[in-house]
């Protein structure tokens, strides 16, 4: 009886032809504030000039429901890791010699000394991780960045290259006294082929304005991420970014067909392909993509960009359990394949919290007692076929029990507010209270026991919800109390990182290691390649000033 | 009127709704002696033992037209380049004592010394490369390939790692006496999970094998070749091996997962993840990916498989010009998007050198002034749909003039025949006489004007051909003459590799460079890439026991 029910509401909703144009992020609307200068929040309502810093009226942690806390939560973690990190005793000191050879080389206007502007960059987003840095260069070519580097390496001196500074780990901020190197001015399009697809431009170039050059050239970007208005292409491929298009375009070692590095020394390594197969010796190009600057910096990029399709729907759907999401999952790769463009899930607990917790969010489907929602995307060619391909793929999940109830977004805004719900986990958490966050890789049929095991560990204490990219097996864990608690924590950790460890996973799926988890990375790689990235890092780096304290563990990467 | 009559064929020979299931290569059935052991040639008729070796009935290089020149001209380049190699003098020689060792660690009968056996072994398949080692090692598991290298290592005794022995550049073949081990005993499918489609297997899997183990399970490999009978996928991912896929699946770089590969000092490198997403710390499994073995011996792969779609429809086409095919595929890029699965493209010359050369080949189009030939494939889930949309997209292509005749295959038999003129270009090729053969990856839009350039070049006394993978910018540049000279060689070499230097192209596309091209890297690679290729080398096989003599340039890699 609800099947039949379940399946009339979705043959109602269908009925209509109306399809969707290109889906809209809808924290683009909410957050009007999110600037492409380098260095500032695009989530949160910060007040910021025109050169990205935020010495204005700035945005007070502490006010609202519960985000105090979860400020103060982050201030603490970070708090107990700073306390074992001392600055590398081998890196000079900036001197007055040092800041008139850069003015010579950049420029006076491209050195900034001013404490407002250092003040943003040495902080990241989430006001997390503080630095304490005195410079911040703005290199306009790769010469430029070649002439630096080679000075600071031959005067030891540290640095920090920096993009859009939207990272989560704490990657793209100094953590002593490095010279930060930001490559905002570096943003222009060196060149676009029509025919290939292939896109070759600067670093520094906003993601969000190269999607929208892309737009108008009929092409996409294959990465989307909330954080494109502000990040930066070379941030981007710095730090390996995954984000919304990876189900169907892949990660960027498959879409990055070359870059330009500059190296440590100041040497630059021209690898700025445009080829799809180029089999001439090692692809070094690979060893930078994810190495979040600590092996050069990235200074230009080519990317191979997918023509851009004219048709998107997308369906919001409830399972009865994880296993029907499971084959739900392996379904739509086999039935929808080519067109099939996300798969993400959420478990119930993390509609409550959305609904509990967000203005203006309803549950388009009747409140019931469905244990899990996923989302399902389509792109593809062909307005009305796309359509009806879904629609047929969905009444034959749902004949076969995999799907208990769903509806197909009839417009754009009714695909805005699924994705609302889906994306405002992560603000709905913030604002229950405080919160444990763990971005991890998992098999798919063993992500949710995680979860479940937590539960059971934790018992009433928390709130433990799971929510992520069920199409790239990437599961966002997340325990929720009403405030910090070292038992608490002490029951989460080293536990969720041995579970994962155990089950093979990756303790951080695509947001890196940064400063974060630098110490952590034994869990997911073994000691004999942990060995072999710091022996890499030595070649490239022998006086460690690329990025330092990040990425590898301190035992190996200084002493 | 000319274009009216096309339009009519294309829709008469639509008219049928027959499907093809998915394509058989037609090579497949017309060399029936494709072997599935190491070492044996796969195209040619070749006649071998169970255990693949060629002691018995040889292939005559010298018998039919025009054969014995090719195989003469191959020996003569290499006859020169071998001049210049000297066996590294660092490198020791077999004693009784090795071989005692080695059959303690693997048991006797994968101690091989057989000298039937080790003549194959020696051997490339084109009989292009000969080596002389006295002994093949056939490790069984990860930690006999691990303790085999420790000891060589220790030993300072050379290796190459052995796959199916397809190679086309010398790679996997010796140089002089080196010790072959080869993967063939490592052959185990180690998991595979149904819900992510993510393979886990030895490294001596046979691509083949492979393929048939996922058909059954409703998926199919990223990968595809002519070799599949053959090749295993240690030495695919070795090779980061192109193929027939790639235009739809990309590279091998973003479908494997993980490896596991021993070290020249025997440490066993466990990166064998089965995860889409991990990023913590470098990932170095892509150094070796296309690194030709030369970094260290894959053992085992793990490999991300799409589900296997049910509908595969095949047009061979007419275009007026190359313009007009680069437009084509631009078009195909954008209307067919989601289910293109190739875009092959030969000149009128090369289909000319196939119908004049091959037995039972026909022209499916009547004869007229057509200068070039497109074959799209597409792939997707919905049989009839997907007919329906090739050919609305052919019937535009022919309205907007971009394709001058054209006709869709009706059956399996028909797409056999259309990919038999593709694929049969290289035996017409070879049955033609002498031939100069480039594998270059260039931009598509200048691609062609090499072969113009060629063609001026070289006037009356060649025949300058081009085809290959347009939509990977895969160009085969083939030069047909009726003998080998001199003076020809000398207008072609080094023309064609600064050609592709100055456009930015790579001087080879899929095939590697093996011993053939080692030296020539400089073609594609900066000095500053190549040295750093040269320090990893170095830093990761200190005495240069994998593989020596290939891929590097002799001068940076021993001296």
């Amino acid at each position: 009886m609800e099947r039949l029910k379940a399946a009339r509401r979705l043959i109602h909703y269908s009925s209509s032809k109306f399809l969707l144009g290109p889906r809209s992020n809808p924290t683009s609307a909410e957050h009007p504030l999110r600037l492409s200068s380098s260095g500032v929040c695009y989530w949160c309502p910060y007040i910021a000039d025109k050169k990205g810093r935020f010495g204005g009226t700035l945005w007070d942690p502490t006010a609202g429901t519960g985000l105090g806390k979860t400020i103060r939560i982050q201030n603490r973690l970070f708090g107990s890791l700073a306390a074992t990190i001392q600055r590398n005793p081998s890196f000079s000191t900036l001197n007055s010699d040092d800041i008139s050879y850069f003015k010579g080389v950049l420029g006076e206007k491209n050195v900034i000394q001013d404490e407002d502007w250092l003040l943003s960059a040495n902080t990241d987003w989430m006001r997390k991780y503080n630095g304490s840095s005195k410079l911040l260069l703005q290199p306009r070519r790769t010469e430029e960045v070649s002439r630096v580097l080679k000075y600071c390496n031959s005067r030891s001196l540290a640095v920090v290259p920096q993009g859009g500074n939207t990272g989560l780990v704490g990657g793209s901020v100094p953590v002593f006294d490095e010279v930060i190197i930001n490559m905002a001015s570096m943003k222009n399009v060196v060149s676009f082929d029509k025919v290939s697809g292939i896109l070759v431009c600067e670093a520094g170039c906003i993601l969000e304005n190269l999607i929208s050059f892309l737009d108008n050239q009929g092409f996409v970007m294959p990465l989307d991420l909330g954080a494109k208005g502000s990040c930066q292409i070379g941030g981007n491929v710095s730090t390996n970014a995954g984000g919304l298009r990876l189900v169907r375009y892949g990660s960027l070692h498959g879409n990055v067909l070359g870059i330009e590095v500059v190296l440590a020394n100041g040497d630059v390594l021209d690898m700025l392909g445009t080829l799809r197969k180029d089999n001439t010796g090692y692809d070094l190009k690979h060893l930078f993509i994810g190495s979040e600057g600590s092996l050069g910096i990235i200074t230009k990029v080519s990317i191979l960009t997918p023509p851009k399709l004219s048709s998107v729907n997308l369906a919001f759907l409830a399972c009865k359990d994880y296993s029907s999401c499971q084959k739900l999952l392996l379904e739509a790769k086999r039935r929808l394949g080519e067109v099939l463009s996300a798969f993400e899930f959420l478990d119930n607990q993390s509609l409550d919290l959305v609904l509990n917790h967000l203005e203006g969010v309803r549950n388009p489907l009747p409140p019931s007692m469905h244990n899990f929602y996923a989302l399902i995307e389509t792109t593809g060619s062909d307005e009305s076929y796309d359509k009806e391909k879904l629609e047929a793929f969905l009444l034959r999940s749902m004949e076969g029990g995999l799907i208990s109830d769903g509806v197909l977004a009839q417009d754009i805004n009714q695909a805005s507010s699924f994705w609302r719900i889906r994306e405002g986990v992560a603000e709905a958490l913030m604002k229950a209270g405080a919160v444990y966050k763990y971005d991890l890789s998992l098999p798919v049929e063993k992500m949710y026991n995680l979860v479940e095991e937590m539960r059971i560990r934790l018992g009433d204490s928390s709130k433990v919800i799971g929510y992520g990219h069920l199409g790239d097996g990437n599961l966002h864990l997340n325990i929720s109390t009403p405030q910090y608690d070292d038992m608490i924590l002490a029951q989460i950790e080293p536990f969720v990182y041995e579970w994962t460890s155990k089950h093979r996973g990756s303790i951080s799926a695509e947001h890196g290691l940064g400063l974060m988890k630098a110490n952590k990375i034994f869990y997911s790689k073994s000691r004999e390649s942990v060995q072999l990235m710091a022996s890499i890092k030595k070649l490239m780096d022998p006086n460690g000033i690329l990025n330092p304290y990040k990425v590898l563990p301190h035992s190996l990467s200084y002493s």
